[in-house]
């Protein structure tokens, strides 16, 4: 489900949950898991309207990759297969297209997903900007690790996979000729290496996420509320790029919001927190992992946020769930 | 794959088979299949940019869910699970999307679907039209059932499950306010229990197809190409509403080529034609079901389009593929 803001929040629960939910939709996770047999199978949606269509370090197209196969990953599931539908403005330059297309291909390669099922809508000039992609992806669940959103434990440790608030910045910077240079580089990437790096210590962990729209501060949020808890983390240890504060800091923008496209947050048993991190940092997108922060407990203080961050001088602020999203269209 | 022209069938082939092109895609099939151990699944999506949103006999919620579960029945697979990403024109109305919800629950339930995930994005206002949904869903593929477009055999008999045009001619009578009148109301409908009564059957049956855009002339030129075999069917055998008919007649349009939203093409061995016609009629939604053709076997002339239907008074005409869509944003 696509979360980011308490806007888009209420507008799920109120209208789609109420309207056709069910036990699998309620549990709020990135990606629903479905049974065949004896095949867990997970399956996820996304729908991609990011503007400009290319950035620094990708474009709509390896976005609608990365951001399904990813949901999958976060779910604990070795993505497989994914769908493609475009809705299309007319008069769409073909060459944009076939460039999207071909950074969808080598995407799907890199994210070890085969695109095998595909739609094309075309509608009239001003009845779309440009070009949306929607993908939907499956995946196999990985045996032995049993994740959900809802799964984060008091005392549980928690740990990002990189560097937050690239993907949102880079297209700020793009999208707003803000300047900054070098370019800010999104970090669209898959996640997949990651996620299966961990397979060795795959049941102590609880719960993933990519941390996409509404970034880091989201992400845990959704964690925190699906699972009843509360958590904290703390500011200096979060990695932050320079480009990325230098860019949050002119604008008066919180990086911790800012979207990644190629990050996982990870909630896990403290005592392999140390194991879990060696394992995330050996892989080629996990080289800027850390440990953030914990589960402090149970939620006690319906009023207050469940989330927390202290800053290297000790003091403490929340992190709200934000009304409505910091930035349209960043993917 | 959504098929329904020619220029549509020019741009998938040329920018997203060349782009990412595989062996399931390349069988333009209505579904792909994929494999997770022992199951054998189906998989596909659409997007649905259909105007109005309302119109009489459905809407674009109950079109997003039976377009897509429809895909999967055709493929010989018993749908089970829909995922659906909205992109949404900021300003639209709440209580319109409360509707489309709605609609989309009580169509699931008519499909025997589930809807476990979805996503939900805005745009601003002239950055789409109103609502856009696509679907992806999978399914689980019926024992004993290996259907295929690209299965058709010289000598195979040709039946449609109902009256053909009924949608297309519903959308266009509503958009461009044609007036007629009782409305014409459009077919959109789950042809689940159509397939699933065909189980007795199913070794008989070699191709499926749900004539959508572009119609039943469409997807038997789909089938004939894939198959690489000619068609025949008799205009005088095809069922065709009053209604439809009127409308087509005054516009000068082919009730061949106008989209069916709850229909089925089923290309079946002549030898149990009878009983699958007696099975089909059987359903709440087959009572319409007629035998309208044959295949005629292996496709000789390659200067000819593969398929042609001859006149009560004997004369012939090829229906060839149509150059463009016929009607714009029709589903």
């Amino acid at each position: 489900m696509g979360g980011g803001g308490r806007l888009a929040a209420e507008l799920i629960e109120e209208v789609f949950l109420a309207g056709y939910g069910n036990e699998l939709l309620n549990r709020l996770d990135d990606a629903a898991e479905v049974e065949f047999g004896p095949a867990r199978l997970a399956f996820t949606t996304d729908a991609f309207t990011v503007k400009p269509l290319f950035f620094p370090g990708g474009d709509i197209g390896r976005l609608a990759v990365c951001g399904t196969s990813n949901d999958l990953s976060v779910k604990g599931a070795r993505p497989r297969h994914l769908s493609a539908a475009f809705i299309i403005e007319e008069g769409f330059l073909l060459d944009e297209l076939r460039r999207i297309v071909g950074s969808m291909r080598a995407s799907a390669t890199e994210a070890g997903v085969e695109i095998v099922a595909g739609d094309t809508k075309v509608v009239r000039r001003g009845e779309a900007d440009g070009i949306f992609i929607v993908t939907a992806g499956v995946g196999e669940l990985i045996e032995g690790m049993d994740i959900s959103c809802g799964a984060a434990r008091p005392g549980d440790a928690i740990i990002v996979s990189g560097a937050v608030g690239c993907h949102g910045a880079s297209i700020l910077n793009a999208r707003e000729k803000l300047g900054f240079t070098p370019a800010i580089v999104s970090d669209v990437a898959p996640v997949r290496g990651i996620v299966e790096a961990l397979e060795p210590a795959a049941a102590a962990v609880h719960a993933m996420r990519d941390p996409t729209r509404g970034g880091l501060a989201s992400a845990l949020n959704e964690i925190a509320a699906a699972s009843g808890v509360s958590v904290r983390i703390f500011e200096d240890r979060v990695p932050v790029a320079p480009g990325v504060r230098a860019c949050c800091g002119v604008l008066g923008l919180d990086p911790l919001y800012m979207a990644c496209e190629g990050r996982a947050v990870i909630v896990a048993d403290p005592a392999r927190a140390g194991e879990i991190l060696r394992l995330v940092a050996k892989t080629p997108g996990g080289r800027g992992a850390a440990l953030i922060g914990e589960v402090t407990g149970r939620r006690l203080e319906p009023g207050l946020p469940p989330v927390a961050v202290e800053t290297g001088i000790g003091t403490k602020r929340f992190l709200p769930l934000l009304d409505g999203e910091p930035i349209p269209r960043i993917c």
